[in-house]
Parts: structure tokens; sequence; C-alpha cells
């Protein structure tokens, strides 16, 4: 089984036992809508190639771990698409879900998919109590309050924003668990794991800061230039886009050597440095910058 | 320590942690706002009970588990506010969180307390795994999809109802979590405490519908009459006054016999005798339709 088809089968199990007997269909479907087909699973990818470059002797707990926080993203996807926040009606090529079912069915989608999420760790805990009760703590600290990625979404609310705890919470934390839980999910102490998902997220912003600099918004699919509509701190205005470009090399060399000596590690980095290669805009004009 | 103020003892420790450190201001004083001062706590008391009932040998488990149960209501009350559902501009007499704050922070405000919910159950599992893991999933079980309070709201959204489903979901299902929960805490099985919670809560739909029918809105503190205006079923239209409040306590003797034995049976009792005299209408013409 490749990690992504492995992904996928656990998401499944999730979707299933969430329309278990009699239950409102509409918001049954809403739930797989929200979550089939995904995006490019990059989170979940994340953990799970930590969780067996750590030995992955608790596959159920991996799985579970994985499945979390993908939900927990997919959740949070459902509602910052919602009317209130950015008012989307397009997310992965299909109408979003409040356009698609409605607005209380897009708000129910968004609370089931963070209640699945837990309920998927509880499940795995029957396997492995204490490795169970960590991984709820650690997801419900990287999505919640102070600093999670609700927390994030609320600076967005602030008159005055903490712009670093704005990026470690909104685009970080998700990163961050999912390195961290990979590792407790095979038994490891999180703490060593922390900075390499703190550099991947990272990564992720600068990249995306890029992209939203210097494509169209075709090839973005999604309205471009808004940082720069909205003065939003940007690494391209900050750094121009060569300057952005190194900060995002240093970065994910800095996340390789990173990476706590663990039995898969050269599989690790292979792992990061395709990462990089995904992140990292593609157009033309990148790439003659890239040689500059 | 009084319940009562055990209870907001332990509201409070599950607030205070959503705060530590920098975090976005407005949030944290929503998610307080959402949570003090409560209404009746009726939730978290019942759990308190069962647990006391059932020895409450790992008190800080017991705390958690009223605490979680409590969250949940009150973010399931400020998201059924939201414009898309009720629309409603008052709760426990102030403005509800959207108009107090906005949108997208009651939106935030009713993810983060679900978190916090299992947040404050996975710092008790530290205590003790096992019962942690099996709260996590009484929990998850109750709140969300197939049976919990989303499924029970999503089925507002359905053209054809499962009546009894959508009633077990709405109103029952964080009654029977209360009872369950305290016996899990406490270390008992929750199976046996399954129909004290399903029963109180059918009481308390009866209770609802006697009011809805029979207050004015001044002293419901909402809207009266709706489910005559909106054709809901209600136990008032089915079975006359006088029969709902026979059927409220022919519900009320069946809760008292379901309680199975433990050292705190006694106690219990009274507290569920106390539940009936809180729950019963106490209008005049209800006071004389009793005696009838």
């Amino acid at each position: 089984m490749t990690p992504n088809s492995r992904i996928e089968a656990a998401l499944d199990v999730a979707l299933i036992r969430s329309r278990a007997g009699s239950c409102p269909p509409k918001l049954a479907t809403a739930l797989e809508y929200a979550v089939k087909p995904g995006g490019a699973r990059i989170r979940p990818t994340i953990c799970l190639n930590v969780a067996m470059a750590c030995g992955d002797d608790a596959p159920g707990l991996t799985d579970a771990a994985c499945t979390a926080i993908e939900l927990i993203h997919c959740g949070s996807l459902v509602h910052d698409d919602l009317p209130a926040f950015d008012n989307a009606d397009i997310r992965r090529g299909k109408p979003t879900i409040h356009k698609a079912f409605s607005e209380p069915l897009a708000v129910l989608t968004g609370d089931t998919l963070i209640i699945m999420a837990f309920e998927e760790i509880g499940v795995a805990a029957m396997q492995d109590a204490a490795r169970g009760g960590q991984l709820i703590r650690e997801l419900a600290r990287f999505s919640g309050m102070p600093h999670g990625i609700c927390a994030g979404q609320a600076w967005e609310s602030e008159p005055v924003v903490d712009l670093s705890a704005y990026h470690r919470a909104k685009t970080g934390a998700l990163f961050t668990a999912a390195t961290r839980m990979g590792a407790a999910a095979a038994g490891e102490d999180p703490e060593a794991w922390t900075e390499l998902g703190a550099r991947i997220g990272e990564a992720f912003q600068v990249a995306d800061d890029l992209r939203d600099a210097l494509y169209d918004e075709e090839t973005l699919g999604k309205p471009a230039g808004q940082d720069a509509i909205h003065a939003r701190p940007n690494a391209v205005t900050e750094l121009g886009v060569q300057g952005a470009i190194r900060r995002l090399d240093d970065i994910l060399s800095g996340a390789i050597s990173s990476i706590p000596s663990c039995p898969g590690e050269a599989a690790l980095c292979e792992m990061v440095r395709k990462t990089a290669e995904r992140l990292t805009p593609v157009l033309p004009n990148i790439a003659s910058a890239r040689t500059a």
C-alpha cells in the first residue's frame, strides 16, 4: 500500500463510521464531499512519513493521527470558506459546501469534522491509551486556543496583530502537529520533531507568498495578488522574488538538518526534498530567478 | 465545595488554559462570554452527580467530563444562534456572540469550545489514560455523527425526518453523555447508565414542549408558540397539557427506577427529583392542571 492509498483508506474508515445507522443524509454527504477527493494531503503525508521513520510500530495510531490532522484541516477549510470569512464559491475545483449544500450544513460539516478528528484518535486509543491521550493533547493544542489554527484565524479579527504568533498558529500549527503526532503515534518523544514541522510550515508560508505574488488567477485557482491588495505581510514584498526563493531554500535545508537521528532518517530527508520541490513555484520566470 | 461551585471552578480552569501566552484577545474574551455566566448547568450537574454516586474516585476525570459536556453545549448554542440557523439576538439575557463580537468570531468560538472540550479530557487522561480514552469516545459519539448533537441539528435540514433519531440526537444525546460519562469518569461501565440519561433527556424535551405551548415570550425569554407556528412535533399538541404533564411524571419515575445500584443511589434519586421540579413549568394554570 502506498502512503497515499493508506491515507485515503484511513479517511474512508472515518467517513464510513460517520454515517452508520439512521443519520441525516445531507450532512453525511457533505462530510464526504468536504474530504474526498482531497488536495495534496500534505499534512497527513508528513505525519505518516515521520511515523514510518520512527518505526511505525502502532499503525492504527499512525492512521488515526494522519486522519485526525486531515479532518481538522478539511473542517477549517469549510469554515474559512463561509460567507462570514472568505466567502469563497469554489474550493478544489468544485462549489464550496455552503454553495453546494447550505450555510447551516457548512457550519455543521466543519463542527462534525473537528469531532470526527478527535473520535478517530479516541478509537485508536483502545490499542494504546497512553499514546492516544498524548495524541489528543497534541491535536487540541495545535487546533484550538491559544496557539492552534482557531487562534491563527482569530488574529485576523484583531486591529493589532502579533505577526509571529499569527503565522505560527495559522499556517505552522498543523505542520508542527503533523511531525509531532507522527512521532508520538510511533512512541517517540514529540519534542525532537517540533523544529522539522515548524520549518516545513514556514516554507509553506513563503511558497504561498511566492505563488500569490507571481501566479495569475487561473494558475492559482483563486484571486492573485491578494497580499499586496490587503497589505498583508508577504516574503516577496519583504525580500523580493530571489530573496524569497533563497529564504525557501534556507528553511528547507534547516528542516532537513533538524531531522532527529532515527531508523528512517534517509527516507524522511527524501520526503522533505520532494515536499520542497512540490512547494517551489514552477513558472518559467521563477525557474530563471532560481538560476540567477 | 458545592457541586455548582466545583463545576464553575473546573470551567474556569479550561478558560484560563485557553488564553495562556500571546493569543488573540477577542476570541479569548468571546470564549469566556460564551461560557460565563452559564445557564442552569444541568448537563454537568447530572454528570457530576452520577460520578459522585459511583464513588468519584478520580475527581480530575470527573471535572473534565463535566467541563467537556458543558463546553460542547455552550459551543452548540453559539453556532445555533448564528444568522444561518436561529438568527438569535439574545441568549441568557445578553447579546449573542455574533451580535456582541462578529460572525467570524462566533464561528471560531464554537469551533474552539468543541476543541477545548476534548482537550480537557486529554489533559485529565494523564491521570488515567484508559478512562480518558473512553471519555473521548463517549463525548465524540454524543456530539458528532451519526447520532450526536450535530446529527440532531442536521436533521432540521432534511425534507423527511426520522423523528425518533432527531429527538434522541438533538436533545437526548448530551443528557445520555452526561450520565454515561459521569459513570465512566468514576470507573464504572457506562452501559448501565444509558437509560437514566435518555429518560432525563426525554423529560427535558416534554418540559420544553410544555413551556413553548404555555408560556408567553417574556416568561420564556424567547418567542413562544414556535412549535405550533412551525408545525413541529410537540407533546402538548399530541397529548394535551395534562397528558404531557402525566407523561413528564411517568418519564421521571422511570428515570428514578432505572438508576443502577450504587453507593450514592439515594442522593442521585434526590437529584433527579430536584431536576424534575426544576423542569416542570410553574405557571398557576399548570399547578392546577397538576392537581386535576
